[in-house]
């Protein structure tokens, strides 16, 4: 059973203003819920169907109903249990020395952050620092798309051109006329700058790029998805180490 | 001014069968509709706003207002024009020799194949040949994704299980423990068989993998995005060609 006042408090989770005014985000389905229970997260609360709660009877959940699960969700069909849970943002400074770190210039559409941030988690870069303006981690879809490797990889929000002076390690770029990424040498230190959907990496970071990369292409598509050419571009480079 | 008759008809076309029974498909926004019309594809009809037929008076377009181009787009935010144009698919039979085929085992996310066919197109395949269930190459969310590189690839819906007896070039498929992509030759002639976001490569077509690659894997992410995973292969495979 699920007080009205609970309704409208989830619900309100989905706009990001309130998201950040309450610290917290929502996580849908049993594989991220369950994924989410077993990590160091904390977790607030747990509303789930009969049979979840009774097929995990170890968690603290609300049992609701078909209806009340709907009006919880943000899913068109909701998938039996939701969490909520504290948001959680990298800790401390980055630091840059000895590995490789992805850096986003105002990825803006959902999908493209949460499938960059599996990317991360599968070549094992997990760290990754954002410009201010790059969509919200704790958007629903960013995190629905992450498969829950939001999980497994740090991300800060940061006054980007205020950092780069402090980075003392190879910057990377993808830039038209650069070096091809073919035959690339393994990057094992570096920042690997991925640009905005539409207008790619934007001037204020542009002096910062020491090593300007190309994917080469060979036939006529204008561009590449943003989310593909940073997998392409995360393989050649640092899917070697 | 747009008639009723033909409101009726162009939001029939937002549903595979109907467009499917009309031979045609709708195409929105000025920069996709202008290269359709640059393209062989044959037009059907044009419905635009009267500055978007201002600016390119050769065009035989209706005239429409706002509120009769909303009326007709499938968009949120309906973009200026909206062609109806004839389909078309891959012509003859698909011929292996000397080129980089794609096979798409049941792809059914249509962003991802839009996404796919963006990819082959960057890289030079013009070539896919798909199983009877992948989603319709004429669904407007894969039109939209392709950016336009549906005008330069041919895909051919085929029964694949029947075709594959006839292929006698390397057919490649990402499986668990194939050779890694890494430092791979660089590919001239070949099938790369993609397969299914939750299945992947599915039973029928197993005994034709000649070639099991694999995408190594540094971090924890069971898995990657389907469209993001080709990328990564097609540009370690064929993108040095």
């Amino acid at each position: 059973m699920v007080t009205k006042s609970e309704v409208k408090y989830i619900q309100s989770l989905y706009q990001k203003k309130n998201r950040i005014e309450a610290g917290v985000f929502v996580v849908e389905g049993p594989k991220l819920v369950e994924e989410l229970l077993q990590s160091s997260f904390e977790i607030k609360s747990v509303y789930a169907l009969a049979d979840w709660c009774k097929a995990n009877p170890q968690v603290a959940a609300t049992v609701v109903s078909d209806q009340e699960l709907e009006k919880l969700s943000h899913h068109q069909t909701p998938n039996q249990v939701l969490a909520v849970a504290g948001q959680r943002y990298g800790s401390g400074q980055p630091d840059f020395s000895n590995r490789v770190t992805l850096l986003l210039d105002g990825i803006q559409d959902p999908g493209n952050l949460g499938t960059i941030i599996r990317i991360a988690d599968w070549f094992g870069i997990n760290q990754i620092v954002a410009t201010e303006d790059t969509v919200d981690l704790y958007n629903p879809k960013v995190i629905q798309s992450t498969m829950g490797s939001f999980l497994r990889v740090q991300l800060w929000y940061l006054p980007v051109e205020n950092l780069m002076p402090q980075i003392h390690v190879p910057v990377y770029g993808a830039l038209l006329n650069g070096q091809s990424i073919m035959d690339h040498p393994a990057l094992t230190e570096g920042v690997l700058v991925i640009g905005n959907e539409s207008k790619g990496i934007r001037d204020p970071l542009m002096p910062y790029i020491t090593h300007a990369v190309t994917i080469p292409r060979i036939g006529h598509a204008e561009s590449l998805n943003a989310a593909v050419a940073t997998g392409i571009i995360i393989s050649h480079l640092a899917g070697k180490r």
